[in-house]
């Protein structure tokens, strides 16, 4: 017999049906008696000071309940991390300067939208005008704008494992590159959106599409002072997360403060134009890249040194720059190691984290100069990366643990099935393939949410209710987890009832982004297992027999050596509930890995209990007449530890590659003067169905020595690998090597005209 | 130091503030997107066959999106009880019949309510009229016209303990007395509403007014066809049950139905009238007692004969008659008792379950008749009842086993407190006093809910939250079981948020009727226990103490012998949050009563873990010309075992007796011909805060040998005493006995009438 009956199984999404009908409920459908709208008024330049604003005229416009200004909050400010050395620095409304087009001034709560949008028109305010400062290089120049008091290096990181001069001077071919990535929207269907509505009792209930609802409610507690237990964020159907959707962001925080001045509840729901040009987007970095190997192609020394535009705020903080040093050495094995990474303040949107934070961009670079290398020693690139592959076991010099590893299987299956000997260097027709592997965390330590937790609770039906901590964005995390607590009891996905994202009801999680949904998946397990138990003491007692000889599986439970000798499910569930002590089945039980709270000023800390590990095949054709690539196919090999959803791990992919696709060939959101240039679907340039290429993936549950049941993400990691894979697809197939992102027409017929013309 | 620090404090409930300022949402208030309005067609006559129904025009209204008859329904009904020897009787919609003005004939679905009432006026319906029967006593005759198939005794039940005849023959002194009471209504401030949503996924959601979720996610589940644990019915707040709420009603059902055939959600709320005319109120009885005594006053023998009238559906069933039984011999000591009871079918408004549930009409006989007895015997009133209660350690006859009774005390202080010695046949100018006691229970099994569960989860600022399956009613259920949890942590009752009533996430928990709040006391202390027990244990590590030293109070886990030795309770949930463990601080708990499942039959078997005991003494005023009845005081002890919070407690005993006065005084739902003749606030008759006495509550904590925790009801069984003790006041004040409720001036005139010429 399987070892499983529900987990390994490519089952539908619990929540497949009314998605596809449309009644799922999203935040902006949300609907409560006495609701109010409310609008945010924007600066309308880079960098300014806020000299007075005037909010009369405004609060006297039929409809309009309530106008509020950076005076109406507490002045505490908000970020991702807020600790002394890396400070928080955003204010839910500006309080004296703002930093960027778009930056929030002041609040509107309305009747209805279109009078909280006229509203806006009559508020005035008086800016005096500050210099301001695009370019995060510009930005590190002692004389430049000074964005912040504390100056506009947002954060620095450096650190050294091994020797990297020694490492150089034994190196037998040393490449030196500059590669540059744009900024990338997340593109989630659904738009940003809160609805907060603060009652007499001084109980504050938000509904906000988010992706971490504990981290919000820490955060609105502090900023709005209120004790993090009187606030309850709220679970609504959320149309898309990708990063967009961890950290605070403002219409939760206004559309609070509303509430609280107004005493009714308030809903604010971002235009796309907002999205696109007030929520955070993945950084643009330049990278510099040094990197030393022997004859062999073994890898001996790599210096990195990296510049990211962080805009006007603080966002993620010293954490990109802390993932995209990590993420390095996390692939290939390399011991010498040098790293320095600024995060910069410029009059721009702001910086944070997207699907495969802080480890795409250096992976780009890294992969693309792996090639590069190769092709210098003359290597196929499959075999410098095989040579190099991490392995289990390893100790990565940044303390990172390899428990199970199935790298080199990734490589090998990918290769193999996308016919990689055969293709590459061979490919007719402007044809080229060209690969990259990968790796990403499974979740990691944010306190004080350092575990998952769940109950399990079981009717008197059969059915059962898990309340999880985890937030349902789209990821699926719904369906897993609820997979494994009917794997656990032995019953069927259609008789669990989930019930996540909760912050009142659902035990703790500290949300869905960074990979931790498998800590869900071990919680829900624990407080399965822990139901199951308290169910076979009572089936035990009926089927006289002892609960540990006892397994569940189809509805029934029964004894291990004799099957005939069992129970349905749902008797053995009444049995418990008519017994003389009526015990309800009632399960608990929670996750926390045994890792490291990292150093950022060392890096050194196991992130991680398990890291990902993936390699994609990218096979293109390129237009020479209009320099356009066109994606013909993916091959994806992702080794996820333990596979309980086949089919979401196959979603996960063809997202991934679809907007991995966008972000090396099509997607760049331009900003000139700091202004978003193209904040619209029709200019952004995100691929449709059209452009889908043909996507292949390979699944690989990896063996884990210490771990019976560790099953890892398989969601982010899939965007690191695709950006060097399509780029050495284009170098396969035309010669031209393009370092900066995206890889557009332009950039490709400049680079054939300087080929041709050297 | 006292034993609690947060139990037994008078302190605010905890949705006062939201309730008093109108935050708090009720069903009607909910708002759903594309929600519908429904309305529902009722029988105009008291009995008739269904000949046809056209709903064709009624569809064709613009606005209209569904009308549904008996047809749409799948033809199971539903009750309290559905057994073989019970069966139930009532189809969501009727399908052949109607059997009282009300009756339920189709519903319709609009755009909005007005549409839905105009909708109604273009369904035809053809009846075939049929002869009715309103009195219960010529429903029983032969001929009578047969309401239901089985004939018109919905039930009959009978018992004997002892030898009644034998009891007689020895008896000094033997009464025999007729009484009569009315039915009335609960008198809500909320009308009944509920509001459906079921979707494509076969989940279907339900907001309701009622008292008993898991009660109504059951009898919703049968009738509809739906796995039980696809049927989530939600908490909102409720504005007043006093049993009303119990018992399936028709708006669930129409609008689960309305819901499945339009795929919307949709709301029913009932009028005023509609509460008035199609919501289960309280039987009136036609009592026959014969008592016999001793020359001392020793209760010899009882025999007793009840007819109620419970209108066209089986309503509670048996449970009334059997409550009626059990209840005439829990307050005095008697062994023998000859029980007979009827609950009869006419063609009238349906009757269930009222506070005091079949308890109050047989008291209001028997201690009437008690003061007739005491009288001719020369005895006090205050004297047969002090020699007749029932003591701790007693068994009924019919099994209740008496753990913990303050009876005694509660007669011996309520007569101290009110005078009772000086004002007894003392009282100038027509004013008069009178006592009565009663009992009632604390919960009884209803399989298959027959325990209480909750979940405690400790947030990382020390909060909590409670998840627990009581619903809020108005009761208090949500304070007191918070009290307890703060008290069992050691914190303060404003570090609970609680979440109750909730089929989905909460725990289990039958419904808050025939007073089991106590049960969800002692599931909730669990919990918090199994909380605490957690949080000791990671306390005592950084203490360096056993977690069996340990105490928490005052928001401090401190070691027992040296409180000076201790840590902030936050600190210490912090500690478990940031452990290696990680721990999550996760309680779960349940509570099962050791109590029996009744034989109808038979009446035996021991009801409910705890009795709880109460006296109440009536002073009134009567005015002779006009024949009105003043109540002008009313003295309350009543024994609750542990007084959680004695204000609540306040609360519940100025509810009562203001209902109770009501009830004897001047309230009276008047069927004529089958037809409610006062359905509206205007002619019902309810007491106002202008006729409310002046309340006195004595509250008693009677010792319990056997279990150190335990609270009992303190808000049903004080509604049973008051008929009897103002009917006792007047006999006192003026000499004249009213043996049928209300006690109307009519009624008083003509008495007074009467005796003069006598």
């Amino acid at each position: 017999m399987e070892k499983y009956s529900v987990i390994g199984k490519s089952l539908p999404r619990v929540d497949a049906v009314i998605k596809a009908t449309g009644e799922a409920k999203f935040t902006v459908d949300m609907a409560l008696p006495r609701i109010l709208y409310g609008k945010i008024l924007r600066s309308p330049y880079p960098h300014a000071r806020i000299i007075n604003i005037d909010t009369s005229k405004a609060k006297r416009l039929l409809g309009v309940k309530a106008v509020i200004t950076g005076k109406d909050t507490l002045g505490i400010k908000y970020g991702s991390i807020d600790v002394p050395q890396y400070p928080a620095d955003k204010n839910p409304l500006a309080m004296d300067k703002v930093r960027y087009i778009g930056d929030e001034v002041a609040a509107v709560a309305a009747m209805d939208e279109d009078t909280a949008e006229e509203a806006l028109d009559l508020i005035e305010v008086e800016y005096e005008e500050l210099p301001s400062v695009f370019d995060p290089l510009e930005a590190m120049k002692p004389d430049a704008p000074k964005i912040h008091d504390t100056g506009n290096i947002c954060n620095r990181i450096s650190w050294n494992y091994g020797d990297v001069g020694k490492g150089f001077n034994e190196s037998y071919l040393i490449r030196e590159d500059r590669f540059e990535t744009a900024p990338t929207a997340h593109c989630q269907m659904e738009p940003h959106a809160a609805l907060a509505n603060f009652d007499s009792s001084g109980k504050l209930s938000v509904w906000s599409s988010n992706q971490a609802p504990y981290k919000r409610r820490w955060q609105l507690a502090k900023t709005l002072g209120i004790p993090e237990s009187k606030v309850r964020v709220l679970h609504t159907h959320v149309g898309g997360g990708f990063g967009g959707k961890v950290e605070p962001l403002e219409p939760d925080f206004q559309a609070a403060l509303l509430s609280m001045v107004t005493g009714c509840p308030v809903k604010i729901a971002y235009t796309r134009e907002e999205v696109f040009t007030c929520t955070m987007q993945r950084h643009p970095m330049v990278l510099h890249l040094k990197t030393g190997v022997g004859k062999d192609g073994t890898l001996i020394a790599t210096q990195c040194k990296i510049i990211a535009d962080g805009g006007a705020y603080s966002g993620t903080g010293p954490i990109v720059m802390y993932l995209a040093g990590a993420f390095l050495v996390t692939v290939y094995r390399l011991f010498n190691v040098s790293y320095e990474g600024y995060r910069m303040y410029t009059n721009k949107p702001i910086r944070g984290p997207q699907r495969g934070h802080g480890a795409v961009q250096p992976r780009f670079a890294f992969d693309s100069q792996l090639d590069m290398i190769a092709e210098e020693l003359g290597m196929d690139p499959m075999e410098i990366r095989l040579k190099n592959a991490v392995k289990s076991g390893d100790v990565t010099p940044n303390r990172f643990k390899i428990r199970g590893c199935g790298l080199t299987e990734t490589i090998e299956k990918s290769c193999e099935m996308a016919g990689w000997k055969e293709k590459r260097g061979k490919m007719p027709g402007n044809r080229g393939i060209g690969m990259c592997s990968g790796a990403f965390v499974s979740g990691v330590l944010i306190p004080p949410h350092t575990s998952s937790g769940a109950f399990v609770k079981v009717h008197e039906d059969g059915g059962v209710s898990l309340l999880v901590g985890i937030p349902e964005i789209g990821q699926g995390s719904d369906t897993i987890t609820s997979q494994i607590v009917a794997d656990e009891l032995g019953i069927a996905l259609e008789d669990i009832q989930v019930v996540s994202g909760d912050t009142e009801i659902a035990p703790p999680h500290a949300g869905s982004f960074s990979s931790r949904g498998m800590w869900a998946s071990k919680a829900a397990k624990a407080a399965a297992s822990d139901a199951r138990r308290q169910l076979f003491e009572v089936a035990a007692q009926a089927l006289e027999a002892n609960p540990e000889d006892l397994a569940a599986r189809d509805r029934r439970i029964y004894v291990k050596g004799n099957p005939e000798k069992g129970m349905s499910f749902k008797d053995a569930v009444l049995a418990s509930y008519m017994s003389k002590e009526g015990n309800p089945i009632l399960g608990r039980g929670y996750y926390r890995p045994d890792i490291d709270l990292v150093d950022f000023e060392t890096g050194e800390g196991n992130l991680s209990p398990d890291y990902s590990f993936g390699t994609q095949l990218a096979e293109v054709e390129v237009d020479k007449e209009t320099g356009k690539v066109k994606l013909l196919r993916m091959t994806v090999g992702h080794d996820v530890g333990l596979a309980i959803n086949p089919m979401a791990i196959e979603g996960q992919t063809e997202g991934s590659i679809s907007m991995g696709q966008g972000q090396v060939l099509t997607e760049d959101v331009i900003v000139e003067e700091g202004r978003v240039f193209n904040p619209s679907f029709l200019t952004y340039g995100l691929p449709t169905s059209m452009e889908t290429a043909d996507i292949k993936s390979i699944i690989i549950d990896s063996e884990n020595q210490e771990d019976s049941f560790a099953p890892k993400e398989a969601g982010e990691g899939m965007q690191i690998p695709t950006p060097a894979a399509i780029a050495n697809a284009v170098y396969d197939a035309i010669g031209v090597r393009i370092k900066d992102l995206p890889i557009t027409p332009e950039k490709i017929l400049k680079a054939l005209e300087e080929k041709g013309g050297g």
